[in-house]
């Protein structure tokens, strides 16, 4: 393969010009975006999407989960394409780049290649996949997901909303169910841009994160079960407080997850105690360990740990305490050949870079079962995300992009440059 | 002052009628009560009891907080009155012990006075104070509290219910805003029987709790700001985890309650994370702790330490943490010659007993502003109470009510015996 040339680069004017339309669709309350799957907005995201892309010279397809692909030929017809993608639904309080910047960046690259009138040996595909947030029909990253085969077709199409509205029904009520068998294509390699949604690289000082492996998550939830008791006339030494127990279980899952340095990570986000009344020794505490690592090895020592150690801690309160998996997915390790050509697109444009690991959930982490795939992350401003008030730089958006126009370039071989 | 014959018993069969009689008005649904404050079910509890006082020969005077006096005559028109009672109210699950068997013990009283033809020098007035749960209109005992000087009248009568409906206009809906100045009677003293409302007098195969003190209360509410970040993306070292925070200050509660050893309490009941998502590290944390103690000076040293200490923590963890004050009172030492005549009776009569601080308000807590009160607990199964499945047994209900009429009958002095 040809190394392109570090002159070739994208025009951050033009980018930043689309993230800013494409946000006028489906504004939030606060400057960020509420842009959910399958509404109206999501329907009118696609067609301004569409029309940029045709005009772009792109060939659209659509398949059953109305996930899309916009074809840019490449000068072999039997050369498998080069996607590159990510999303364009947001949270119902999202930012304007989570999953938009990957998508857009894409149809840069393909502008840029008109601009300069470059050909690659591979077509380019840039792709919108449907549903990666979730929020509306759980879980997240879902027609990716239908799409590596990890669900099926119909059961996706059965999840509901909080209406009981099904993706299915809402899908086509917004005309976007395509006629393509999902799954059906094959990639050639698939690289998703997307901001960090963690603080790692503004803090780093990095432009570029190299993506070399997405972290495993295993979701325990925890029911601690005492006795409720007056807060008043219940003596210490015969309390059966919840509450407590979740306290100390808590500060066990730091604990568990610092002895996995560096990349072990564990919290609890989730925490309810009953009744949850200012005089009431609570009874009961339910809350949700998140523990993620990028080695399922570490992932099932630290659920083994929690569990006999929290089990412990529960013994000597007597306090019932049970376990309940209620979510997970294995550590994803990307392909080390899109990886390298991530990591030479950065040195060869001489943006500062640095590896990491995802920490959320992405599409290219289901897509990376069917092809081989990475991601390159560009810095949020204080790693927020999933906020309205989720910001990046437009220095920040053209180093990504930049990026992510050399690993494709390098990966779809220049043809006559 | 003459001891009473302790030949000289109530009547246990006809109190226990009388109890499960009175339950009969505002059942609830699981076998207990609801016969909140002021409802329909409350006026007609208070015409029952009404109907049985005057039975028994006394005569009703209601005040214009709806506290309602059944004085049974003594023999001297100038001695002042031996007060007894608690309240019929209940909560929303309420059961059928909690304050109903201080107002039909001190029936239950004058009722054994007629069938053995007593007299005593005292009158004694059966007393229900209004609102004594809070549930309806907080705060609780706010009857007792404008009786004892504590709030207003004006205060309380604008107490507000869930629906926006006042203390005062429900109280004249149901007809018993009485004429009487509240506050105005003067009592010789005041003694109330309730369930001990905790575990202790079960535990120790007592059949009586001599209440000596009551515990003081403290709540201070915490809140602890982190930052909100992503689960998975926010490596450990720049977490600023509310929800963490939270479980180190719980388990601070603990240790400064266990540091003031036996009778400090201290626990949180309410507790609140936000945005409370499975995959947000937790930017707030919300959380009442409740210390109590019979010692002022040790409700204040538990306060200074929480402050001083939670703030370490938070300090070292870059968390924010502040407090507020939003409830209290101070302890209660009972009167000594009203205590000595309920340990008196339980000796006399030959019930096992044990010394108890209450660790729940009462109305006696704020009567004893006003007068000499004591207290007098019986256990209860399991130190439930607040709960439709709180029970006593008839042999404890009878044991409380005979400690309760020889206290009363040395207080109220026997006359021609």
């Amino acid at each position: 393969m040809t190394a392109p040339g570090e002159n070739i680069r994208i025009n951050p004017e033009r980018l930043w010009e689309s993230l800013m339309a494409m946000a006028q669709i489906g504004p939030g309350v606060a400057g960020g975006n509420n842009r959910q799957t399958l509404t109206d907005e999501d329907g009118e995201a696609r067609r301004t999407f569409q029309s940029w892309c045709e005009a772009a010279g792109c060939v659209l397809g659509v398949d059953q989960m109305g996930n899309m692909f916009a074809r840019f030929d490449g000068t072999d017809p039997d050369a498998l394409p080069v996607y590159v993608g990510s999303h364009l639904d947001t949270q119902p309080t999202g930012g304007k780049y989570d999953g938009v910047l990957g998508v857009l960046g894409g149809l840069e690259i393909v502008r840029t290649l008109n601009d300069l009138n470059i050909k690659t040996k591979h077509p380019i595909v840039v792709t919108n996949f449907t549903n990666e947030e979730g929020t509306r029909f759980a879980p997240a990253m879902l027609a990716s997901g239908v799409f590596a085969g990890i669900h099926s077709q119909e059961w996706a199409y059965a999840r509901e909303d909080a209406d009981g509205k099904s993706f299915g029904d809402e899908l086509k009520r917004i005309g976007w169910q395509g006629d393509e068998v999902v799954g059906a294509r094959s990639m050639h390699a698939f690289f998703e841009l997307h901001i960090e949604q963690g603080p790692i690289l503004e803090a780093e000082q990095k432009d570029i994160g190299i993506v070399t492996h997405g972290q495993g998550l295993s979701w325990t939830e925890v029911t601690i079960t005492g006795m409720d008791a007056h807060t008043g006339s219940t003596p210490m030494h015969m309390r059966r407080n919840a509450g407590l127990g979740m306290a100390r279980v808590l500060t066990l899952v730091e604990e568990i997850a610092l002895s996995h340095k560096p990349h072990a990570v564990g919290a609890a986000g989730h925490i309810d105690v009953y009744p949850n009344s200012r005089n009431v020794i609570p009874g009961k505490a339910i809350f949700t360990i998140d523990f993620r690592s990028p080695e399922l090895s570490v992932i099932e020592a630290m659920e083994d740990r929690l569990r006999t150690e929290a089990q412990k801690i529960c013994d000597g309160m007597e306090l019932d305490i049970s376990f309940e998996k209620v979510g997970g997915f294995d550590p994803v390790e990307f392909d080390r050949g899109c990886v390298g050509a991530v990591r030479n697109a950065a040195e060869r444009l001489g943006y500062s870079s640095m590896d990491l690991v995802s920490g959320a959930g992405h599409d290219a982490c289901w897509i990376n079962r069917v092809a081989p795939t990475a991601m390159i992350m560009c810095p949020c401003v204080d790693g927020l995300s999933h906020n309205e008030a989720e910001e990046i730089t437009q220095a920040w958006a053209r180093a990504g992009t930049d990026v992510l126009l050399h690993a494709v370039l390098e990966t779809a071989e220049i043809v006559g440059e």
